[in-house]
């Protein structure tokens, strides 16, 4: 039913979902639009995208699905505009990585009969560096994509069709849904997304300080500091906008972090270390 | 010019060692022990050593070089029993992960003409479980083996010769030697080894009590996640002794955490999480 699909922001996610809808039999149109030409060059070279749209809402008018895969605040702002110039015929959907003001602003801007539908998502997928050149059509096989959909939504059959199907492609690209209320969605994302990046990033800093002018003592930590380092190389600009979306959800997780590193460290001595050895073990069994 | 080993512990370590000592032609005899009868059989199993020794100060006898593949304070209690047994034709060297108190005691009971050489080493190298059935030919490859030795050891010509041989093996088993100063080694290990352990358990523990009873939850997290975690695996049995015995550097090394960790959960919304972010990308990228 789909037959033409806009993607605004040809960057790591937008392309991949691009290249992954290929490999799924997707034979409708992809047009392209990105911030800087380059990624939309990139995209369209790599077969994720047919075209490159000059203007991005005129892109978004000519399909019947709309993918906002642009950062959290550059979504906000795409969903102002776009719900001026969109109908009960368009679907907009989105990879944000915070689902709180964006599915705010959805229950707005879009979701009534005579308004184009808008559905939240989520694919928890993505590498520690960004960029059309990095697209994967694999990136989403095995991923959760999360949705956080109003039940309140008003939507026309023709919109609701489209969701149905947005969905179906979801899966076709290799991904399982799972559906979530969105402040339930930015609070569990603070501990299984953001917690595990900010606690890469701060002990990444604090290598650097400490044995950053010894390269070869760096190596000495092996496959295990690699592993717990490797997201330290992810870029400010991807998270930015994730801090101040959801700064109290991260605050509340990284205090509790806190909390529990210093227990641990009143406790090398005592039971209580195995005890928590145990507990982490439990993580890693189930 | 060795030619006989004996490997008191076929754990992981002591397993790979006997596989890696024979991947790179060492043609002599490997003799193993291991407390649980178990560990021995499968290690004898895999090629890791070609008998079973029933006593391990009778083994460690009749060998040139024996390697103490076993927990720390196990380590220590063998240096007290072997120094009553061996002579200046023997050199004892280990893996243990910290290296202070080993340190302490290679002074105290060997390392005099008279007495056996005892060189302390740690490779770095592992897996989050232990056992003989994980041991592995390659697990050296790559990886740094430290040295701590000490620069006032008095040795017979002939132990020096079993102190270089042995460091050649270590290359031949494909790794890279550095030698440290046994107190410097314990404060890097904190850094670079032990704080990564402490914070994965730490958090997959946190984890455990927040998600742990929704399986569907821990998985979207991803790949990212399991990596953070990947450590939360590791037994208490393997860590209870480095916390003994490196106290003081742990708990200096998780209070700089903790006052990092801090320091952005408080600047999640200032320029100074920009800063945290570069400083974490430059240790990646060097």
């Amino acid at each position: 039913m789909i037959e033409r699909i806009a993607i605004l922001g040809t960057g790591l996610l937008g392309t991949s979902v691009g290249l992954a809808l290929r490999a799924a039999g997707f034979c409708g149109g992809i047009a392209g639009w990105n911030r800087s030409p380059e990624g939309a060059r990139l995209a369209l070279a790599a077969g994720a995208i047919d075209s490159i749209a000059a203007d991005p809402l005129q892109a978004a008018r000519g399909s019947q699905v709309v993918l906002l895969a642009v950062p959290i605040y550059a979504t906000l702002d795409f969903m102002e505009k776009l719900s001026g110039v969109l109908g009960s015929d368009h679907l907009v959907t989105d990879v944000g990585s915070t689902k709180r003001l964006i599915a705010e602003a959805a229950g707005r801007l879009f979701n009534t009969l005579e308004r184009a539908a808008f559905l939240p998502g989520h694919p928890m997928a993505g590498k520690e560096r960004g960029g059309a050149a990095l697209g994967d059509a694999n990136l989403f096989r095995g991923a959760v994509w999360l949705f956080t959909d109003d039940p309140a939504a008003q939507r026309s059959e023709h919109a609701a069709e489209l969701v149905k199907d947005w969905r179906e492609w979801v899966v076709a690209m290799g991904s399982k849904t799972i559906d979530l209320d969105p402040v339930r969605h930015d609070e569990l994302v603070a501990w299984v997304s953001h917690l595990p990046q900010f606690v890469a990033t701060a002990l990444s800093a604090l290598l650097e300080e400490e044995v950053g002018d010894a390269p070869e003592l760096k190596h000495v930590g092996g496959r295990a500091l690699r592993e717990m380092t490797r997201l330290g190389a992810s870029p400010y600009s991807m998270w930015r906008d994730i801090a101040y979306t959801n700064t109290e959800a991260v605050q509340a997780v990284l205090l509790a972090l806190e909390q529990r590193l210093a227990h641990l460290r009143e406790n090398l001595r005592t039971p209580e270390l195995r005890d928590e050895f145990e507990q982490a073990n439990r993580f890693r069994r189930e």
